[in-house]
């Protein structure tokens, strides 16, 4: 069944951080979007959209692998 | 002769943003060298060495491409 999700997102300041948040999350299996609400050096909001539901720790792990920090889940 | 100047550029937020403005100076003919000095969000100090002057405007011309501003030459 289709999911949609919400983290919080910490340590991005820029275009760049947020396409390799971006990449690296799309890389997951089953994800089909991901959206980026950028708040510089702030927490940044970022909606994953997948056909099935995801583990926030695989989600956690992308974002750590980018260089980032996942503070937080809006379910 | 080899060259070496320094210039300030503005809206380098992080290592990407270093990444960006590096590779599209260093494609420039004739750089031999690119040092990023980061201050987030504000004037960073870019050292570029080469073996023949530069044309500041050349520079400036790259880092404008990268989607940075060059502020100022340092000689």
């Amino acid at each position: 069944m289709a999911s949609d999700s919400s983290y919080r997102v910490t340590g991005m300041t820029c275009g760049h951080c947020v396409a390799a948040v971006s990449e690296e999350i799309g890389n997951l299996a089953g994800v089909t979007g991901v959206e980026v609400d950028l708040v510089e050096g702030g927490e940044s909001t970022v909606r994953v959209t997948s056909d099935t539901a995801l583990d926030p720790e695989r989600v956690r792990a992308a974002v750590d692998e980018a260089g980032y920090q996942l503070t937080g889940v809006s379910g």
